[in-house]
């Protein structure tokens, strides 16, 4: 898998603003306008477009609860986001970043639901990796007790999109069987967890082998993704599955429609193919979208199956369903409290650590959820043996010719 | 439209073979061999190819029922059987029918659920238009005491087809929104039956403008087929609707999908519009399969839409689903028990009188099920000002250029 630069490390040292870190936890700044630390992305590109520097504090306006942010969820959308390869990408300069969580500090007129020192978690279009949050009360829900906020930063986007897919876009039975691709990743394990709430679900999951011994007892069935795993699924169960859980794309669709049962639904929720180490990274996503194979309906309607596509953003964001998206959050928030689901965190980050947690998910290294923990002070650097290589991408655009890697060492949770 | 050829009246008077109209019922055969009416299909093209002859009766085998038949139904796929449109037809001689009802007549060894004078109906893969059926055990049901076999030919695979579609490809639940293309069929009137099961569910209805007194009380919302009825439910529902379902493919399916709300499912359940009044219909299929408009799956993910195709023949006949079936029949029956839904025949035709049944398919011209009734003695031919137009393919075929045009009255129920 392409690597995402050799300049990394370096460039992440050079971008720690020493006088913002001490300020960790610091609400005051030092004039009369207040700042606040925040993720800024300067441009779309590669991880040096990244950088940690003050920005006005936003205050909440009407309907809105104003957070003071503990911990944001990293998701693999945030890579495509500062590649530019997701649709209609807004301007940069931009704060990444869809979820968090943390304490409300105060709240804005005709705001009804939320107090002062709740703890809670959002859903916000942008604007999540920064100290303060301003998200408009539809989409804040307040933590369970025994919740931490790396659970809760963890939670949100993984679980609901999980949930939704499961049982609104194709109706998860008894006895059904469920494939996904990405079966190590946050929501692939927020999938296994929802179908182990029901009697007899068989999960077949998809993933890298150094992860099988982590996530072996999550599934029913574990495959390399390097292997033919539509065949090995094939001599399990000859007639396919009921569900298939693609955030992949491109030729994996081909593949999961053949792998159906039919009835059987094929949820394509993300489009992680379009990304590539490259930095030119428009044209490769046009040249991906085109390849993608599309469908014939009628061929749908002689094999009786179902594509779906799903994107709980977009329902959230473009489409106005923040009333569904609660009521799915209230019934998962009944299963955590049931202890029958409980987010998987793979590793806590600084956000000043964001590139290595970016590079993480982009090599697709993490086993559940990588976390913005924004309160956390970035782990000193250290010499590396890393074997990182080099990105024709990313040296085209920053020549440094630099090869002296240092790494951090994450808080692995 | 186009019409089916000036010749069929004629035809059809030429194809009633008095001897064994004679026979009506009878058992018997004249010889050792038992034999049996049927409607047989010559080879694939226009109406003309359509025959009532003796064939030899067929015998069950193992697991199988033997059906004394009373009635058939006649959908519109038995028209694109005729015409050859259809997915790897079987080679014809044939003869066509999906369903049909009766009384057992003998049962086949190992055959265990029914016994000889049981009133059953079955799904049949062909050879359903006959005085006598043998079909698979696993595809036959008991009926209702107070089911007619009338209402039976209309029931089995229309309400079948409609419950699936809505309750286990799309999930319909209270307070939904269902359109469907074809109001007025069969399966529209399942349809909007099976909708009124539920609280508030808003149907939105298309069907020809003549059809508009006779169904009006079974929809919310009715539109003309011809005018821009897309335009008219966003008026009513700006925000679309939750289910659609379309019999016609084509260009309908790009509409189709363009008034779907976030997460609603297209359901895409035949392909009538491949039918067309020519008899070269091998070219105009495989001119409409491939401008039926084919969908990127990354459309679908951007848009939370879900698209699916449903055929109840394959799920049968090819998927080996009649487990899956005969659960919806039984809950079905129940619904039928229990008075809320009842089916709608459109009119009633003895076996010699398939052309003019099919002729009235192929114009849209019924409103709800046509029957083939097997007991029925084909109405008397009557002089008429029939206005029916020539068919270039048809005529092309058998140019008799006799247009001393006759037709017989159907038996409207």
């Amino acid at each position: 898998m392409a690597q995402e630069g050799p300049d990394m490390t370096e460039e992440t040292e050079c971008m720690i603003d020493r006088d913002v870190a001490k300020k960790l936890g610091g609400v005051e700044s030092s004039g009369n306008v207040k700042e606040m630390r925040a993720v800024v992305l300067s441009g779309f590109g590669g991880l040096n477009k990244l950088r940690v520097t003050k920005k006005p504090m936003p205050e909440p306006q009407r309907g809105e609860v104003k957070i003071r942010v503990k911990a944001c969820g990293l998701n693999f959308l945030d890579l495509m986001v500062r590649q530019g390869t997701i649709d209609c990408p807004p301007k940069p300069p931009l704060i990444p970043g869809f979820e968090c969580c943390g304490i409300v500090e105060s709240v804005g007129e005709t705001t009804k639901r939320f107090e002062i020192g709740d703890r809670v978690m959002a859903f916000v279009n942008y604007n999540a990796w920064a100290e303060v949050v301003c998200a408009p009360e539809e989409f804040v829900y307040k933590l369970p007790e025994e919740m931490t906020f790396a659970e809760a930063a963890a939670f949100a986007l993984n679980f609901v999109a999980a949930y939704m897919m499961l049982f609104e876009v194709a109706n998860l039975r008894e006895g059904m069987s469920v494939l996904v691709h990405s079966a190590g990743g946050a929501v692939g394990q927020a999938v296994t967890q929802l179908c182990s709430t029901l009697p007899n679900v068989t999960v077949f999951g998809v993933a890298s082998s150094f992860k099988h011994a982590a996530i072996r007892d999550s599934v029913t069935h574990l495959f390399d993704r390097n292997a033919d795993y539509i065949q090995e699924v094939k001599k399990i169960s000859p007639e396919g599955v009921d569900i298939v859980l693609d955030c992949l794309c491109g030729e994996n669709t081909g593949k999961g429609l053949s792998l159906l049962k039919p009835l059987g639904t094929y949820i394509l929720y993300g489009a992680s193919n379009m990304v590539t180490g490259e930095t030119k990274s428009f044209f490769s996503f046009a040249k991906s979208w085109w390849q993608v194979e599309k469908v014939n309906p009628i061929k749908l309607y002689e094999e009786n199956k179902v594509i779906a596509g799903f994107s709980l953003l977009n329902l959230l964001f473009k489409q106005g369903r923040s009333c569904l998206v609660k009521s799915v959050m209230d019934k998962l928030l009944c299963l955590y409290n049931q202890r029958k689901i409980k987010p998987v965190v793979d590793s806590l980050w600084a956000l000043e650590e964001v590139k290595e947690a970016m590079q993480r998910i982009h090599d697709r290294g993490n086993i559940g959820k990588l976390i913005l923990d924004v309160e956390k002070s970035p782990t000193p650097l250290m010499a590396s043996d890393s074997t990182e290589t080099s990105e024709a991408g990313e040296e085209e655009e920053e020549p440094e010719g630099d090869n002296d890697s240092k790494e951090r060492m994450p808080f692995i949770h």
